[in-house]
Order: structure tokens, then sequence, then C-alpha cells
């Protein structure tokens, strides 16, 4: 394990573990159990996608009897649990009563996780298992919030995490993350799992507010494959413990500090994107509204033709532009200006709807570099939006062309 | 030349043949002429993106003014004409111009499509000197329409062509075309060009009508990539030359044939998607209307992680269903039904939202099988629909990756 992944940890009040139970077939970390010493406000922004897996509906369904007094959270790789009908949500249920019962805390307490291949019943005997090593055989388990973001991982190259320390409300305050997903991301939402702790004190109500601010900033922002999952959640715990009180008054500040740790795992997932081998980012400015703003980088952003040709280097910008055009925002060719880069690296390829005289030389190298800053203005407005993606490789194809066999 | 490309004929009254001018990097034929004896009537379905090349909205005007005098279309791949602004314009001028004074006909009477990168000027003195050689110097053309259908193509592994022959209104009818496309292929349209050809005698309203009727069942039902180029054209020429009217009593059977022949060229267009080995055919039955059988086939066939399980032969069928799920109609995952194969081969996958026990052995071979049929029944009601894409390999990032350089 990394220094950085060896030294993260969650905000005060929360301690994690993991262990390896069998779910994932090479027999790595697979289990994570995030607890609080004290109950905690909680607050979650689940997937779109109609087929909701069971855990996404079990944990909605306890959000909303129980919002102030979550205690942990259990979360399995390896096996998704949708498509599972009701025998996925009896082992939901089972799952949660179970480490309820070890930690000594009501049913209600624990939110459970799962991600990995859909259709396929959980082994319940492997994660009851699981659940016995994380509560009651330490030497069976790894200690610290590192080795649970490495036992939350499918197809991740590498663990997400964030710890952000940020003044609020005249006191200090902890957000810190971690998350996964690497294939099947799209907004809303991503192939994804993320869990957000803080130490500030804070109405499940308010951090609810705060929570949905953050994830349109953030992980509603970033593509992979344009696939949406069954699975994606992101949960938010707050402790109290740091007694830094967060109300009306602060709730801006608090959702601006969530929103940067949110950013700060969103680009994660996406420089990590299946394949993938650098970030890219598309900046859309110059637009009539913030919806067509979102409409025109989303578009870029899912585009395979864009994502490959940044991949090979390849300066071919009349995707960029091709990509805004259907697009299905009213743009105008004749206004759209387009560069790579920024600052005294910034390169102009299109102004007026026209090809520039460019370095395409130079053009290409800004598309090898990480991240990649693209800038598409479509010259109607004053609304921009950023969303983040991935260049698109021959690994994607490798990684899904064999993902159950 | 294959024997079945050299003995391929548009229909009677057509004739075509190619040229190499340089537009193609590899020397290449990339020159095309297809011309009529008589003038035409003539209808043309356009991309929907709304960056359009200078072609596209150059044959729109065509279209609109001399709907029943066409007698040629010039076609260059190589170069697209798109993002070029009124040089690009003047350039369809020009080139309709010397194509429309070498024939002896009206400038008006010349129909102009390009196809290739986006964002470069064309090489006006190459296609130019190209220009001469098919109209003048028969030595330097290669003859046929199996020349012209090769001409045209940029990416694709293999030309497309289609000749049908039907029984109309007491007569008979050739129905004949061409066209090319294999990256940027979307609904709607692909990128694409297609020329189709009859004899029949046909008023431009009605072809226009029989047209939209037959590319809405054909090309856009096809989806390799999710792209939409700036190029895509459909057009269709009628040169009478049969003899057999088709008036407002015969309109619904010529449509018919005529969906029968696009359909058969939009198949090879999905089935040559750039990369792909196989094409997939997508059925949705049980939708509530044709257009949730519409959201939810589009979004299964262009799910990348749905193409690339097909490709590595995986019976990962979570990856259709939860396609369906994020595709935005208002299925419900309870009702849902999965088969992949047909008739005797066929094998239940999923009932009720459920996993059946199914063979995956056998249903990963009918993933390997050309074509794919894969039947997703959302138990909702009596409408239903098949669109074609194709599976997804590592070669449509390598073929991507350096399109331009």
């Amino acid at each position: 394990m990394s220094d950085e992944l060896a030294s993260f940890t969650l905000a005060p009040g929360f301690a994690a573990l993991a262990t390896a139970c069998g779910l994932k077939k090479n027999g790595a970390l697979d289990l994570a159990l995030v607890t609080s010493a004290t109950p905690c406000s909680a607050a979650g922004v689940f997937t779109t996608n109609r087929v909701k897996a069971a855990p996404v509906l079990y944990d909605q369904a306890v959000l909303q009897r129980n919002p102030a007094g979550i205690r942990a959270v259990i979360v399995n790789a390896g096996n998704a649990n949708a498509c599972t009908g009701p025998r996925g949500m009896d082992d939901c249920r089972a799952t949660a009563a179970l480490t309820a019962e070890r930690l000594g805390c009501d049913s209600d307490a624990v939110l459970v996780l799962s991600t990995g291949v859909i259709g396929r019943q959980l082994d319940m005997a492997r994660l009851s298992a699981g659940v016995l090593a994380l509560t009651t055989t330490p030497s069976a388990a790894q200690p610290g919030a590192g080795a649970a973001a490495r036992a939350i991982m499918t197809t991740d190259t590498r663990p997400k995490v964030v710890n952000h320390q940020v003044a609020l409300a005249g006191g200090q305050v902890t957000i810190a993350g971690m998350c996964k997903g690497a294939g099947m991301i799209h907004p809303t939402m991503a192939t994804m799992l993320a869990i957000v702790t803080t130490d500030a004190v804070i109405a499940p109500a308010l951090l609810d507010r705060a929570l949905r601010h953050a994830a349109d900033r953030s992980f509603n922002r970033i593509s992979v494959d344009g696939d949406t999952s069954t699975n994606d959640t992101l949960l938010l715990l707050a402790s109290g413990s740091s007694g830094v009180v967060i109300g009306d008054a602060e709730l801006a500040a608090f959702s601006e500090a969530l929103s940067t740790t949110c950013i700060a795992l969103a680009q994660q997932v996406a420089r990590d994107g299946e394949g993938a081998t650098r970030l890219i980012e598309v900046r859309v400015t110059g637009a009539a509204d913030a919806a067509e703003a979102h409409q025109v980088a989303n578009a870029i952003a899912r585009s395979p033709l864009f994502k490959t040709a940044v991949h090979g280097g390849d300066p071919n910008w009349g995707r960029v532009l091709c990509a805004a055009g259907y697009s299905g925002a009213e743009i105008d060719p004749a206004t759209l200006a387009l560069s790579f880069g920024v600052g005294a690296h910034q390169i102009a390829l299109v102004a007026g709807g026209l090809p520039l005289e460019a370095d395409l030389a130079a053009a290409s190298r800004l598309l090898r570099q990480d991240p990649v800053i693209v800038t598409l203005d479509l010259g109607r407005g004053g609304a921009a939006t950023t969303v983040w993606t991935c260049d698109f490789s021959k690994e994607y194809v490798e990684i899904n062309a064999h993902y159950t066999t």
C-alpha cells in the first residue's frame, strides 16, 4: 500500500477496515466496513437507472426511516446484487441485521452497498463469514480506511480517496471520502460507490441539500462510457464529532467545501476510467444557459470518436464540433470557437466556426498531457460548465469483453 | 473486385464510374460519378447535426429548386468539406458547375456529396482534375457502379451495394443502391452517404414520402458509436425508365420495397462498423408504444459495455437490462424478459426481471454467431422495434486514435 493510502483516514469519529471473503475471484479485499462511534446524520444520492440494485432500494428506505441514526456502512465488491428480485432484498436485510447484531446497534443503523457483476445472487455464506471476520476476528481483517478503499474496487486500477480540512463556522471541519468507479460511468450518475464522511454537526435535511449540490458539480459531471449503472450510490455521513455546527447560515460554505471534496473524488474516477490513460476536462463557455452548456459538454465527453482521437494524440478537432452539433443544443456553427490547453500553452483551432492556421504538432502534444483541456465557446451567451471524462483505449475493450468469463 | 461487385448495377437508366484524384492518401479510388440519361425525380434525407457540411446545405437547396430534374451525383471521399465556411460552399458550387458543363446539363441538375475528414478545405485542383477524368478521359476512370461503391468508402472495409427487383403496379421495378459508413454512425442518421436509384416513374413529393418512410425503418435504426456526422445524406433518384408509374395508390407498396432495400444497405453498414466483427440485431417487444421501444433499443445498441461483452462472447446479460434501465423509458424491472438467439436456438436468460437457470456456455456461443440476436420484452404493451448495431472491438480504437495523423 502506498504511504498516502496507508495514512488516509476518514473524518474524526469514523473507523474503517476490510477483509477478503471470496466474492472477488482473485482473493483480493472485497468487503469493507465503515463505522461511527456515534449515530450520524446521513444523506444519499442514488442511481437514476430504472433497474435499481437491491441495496439502492434498501438504503433509500433506511435513510427515509432513520436519517439521523446511521452507525455503519457495509460494502461488498464482486457482486452488484442487482436483478436479484426479492431474494436480493432479503440478502440486504440479512447483511444489515448481522452487521448490526455484531456492532450492537439497531438494524436500521446499517447501510448496505454492493458493486460488481449484475444478475447473480450473493453468496451469503461467504458474505456472512466476512461480516463476522470484520466484527469479531481482528486478525482476519485489515484495519484502516485505505484498506476499505481498496476493498470496494472492481475494475479500478487504484483506490480513490480524499481528505480535506476546511475552516468553517469558526471551527475546523474534516470532509473525507473514498469512492470506486471505472466503467459504466455517466451522469447521472456513475457506476460508482462513494462514501464521504465529515465531523460537522449538521441535520439530515441540510446534509441532503449540501450533498445534492455537490453531486451536481462533481459526480454528475463525469462520463467514462455513457453507461449509467444499477448501483450508483453517493453517501454522506456526518458524525458531529468536531462540534462545529452547520446551520442554514453556514450551509452554502459547507456545500462548497463538500463540492471540492466530491470534485476531487470524481476527477479520480474519470482519470481511472476503464483503460484510460489520462483525464480530459471539457469546458463549454458562451452557452445560452446552463442546460445548453451541459448538453454540449456531455455530448463531447461521451463521444467515442473524440475520446479515441485524444488517446492517439490526433488533433482531429472536427469531432468536437461534430459532437456539439448533434448534442441537441441549438448551436450556430458560425459562432463556435475551439481551443486546446490553457494559459500560455493554449492553442486556438477554430474561430467563427472556421479552421485557424494552427500548429497541429503542438496541438497533438497537448492531447498527450494529463489533464487534456478542451474549451469550446458557443458564442451564444454567458453560461458555462466543466465536465470530466477520459481517453478511450483498446484496454477498455479488453476489460469489458470478458468481464464475467 | 469480387464477382458480385463487378456485376453490380444501379437501376436501369443510371450509369456510374470512379477515379482516384488524390484526395485519399493511399491513392485509392476517391471520386465517383452517378449519371442518369434522363432527368430524375429526386429526394434526400440529411443529417440532423447542427453542424452541417457544405454539400448537405448545397444539396438541400438544389433539391428545393429542382426536385424533378437531377442528372448526376458527384461524390468524393477523403475530405468531408465540413466546417469550411463560405469557401466550402463555393467549392460545392464550382464542383457542380464543372460537372454540369462536362455533362452538358444545368448546374442545378448535379448533386454533390463529400465524406472524410472534417475541417479541411477541399483540394480543388485535384478534385477538378478528377471531374475531368471522369467526364472526358475514359482511360483514367474505372467504369461501373461497383467502382463507384468502392470510391465512396472511408474506413469501410467493404463496399455496400444492393440490387432488388420488385413486382409493383403491374410491372417490374428495380431499386438499387450503394452506401458507405462505418464510424460516426447513430440515428439519426449515420455518418453515411447512400445513393439509391430506381427506374420507377414517381413524382418528387411521393418519392420524398417513400424515402422518409424507408429511412425511419433502416438507416435511422443503426448505431455504431453514437456519433452523428456532419455529412449524412441519403439520396433517392428515380429515372422513370421502367415506365412503371407509382402514384398515391402504389406508394405504400413502393415504400415497403424501398424499405427492404434500405434495410439491406443499413445492415451492411452496421455489420461493417469500425472494428466490428458481427452484426447485432436488438429486438425490443412488449413496449407501451413505438417511441418507448425505440428509446430502449437505442440505449442497448449504443452501450459500449453491452457491445464489448458481445465482442468477447461474454453472456453478461445484466448490461442489457442496465441499458434498458437508463434509457429514459419508464420500464418496470419486474416485467422484463430477455433472450439471446431465435427459434430452436433461443435461450431465455431473464423472466419477470429475474435470472433463469440458463446454459451460459450456449449463450456465449450465440454471442459469437453473426448475426447476434437479442430480444428484450418489456412486458408493458404491444409495440415493438428492431435496431441494428455491431460488436465493439479494440480495432475501433486503433482506427479512430490516428484517423487524421
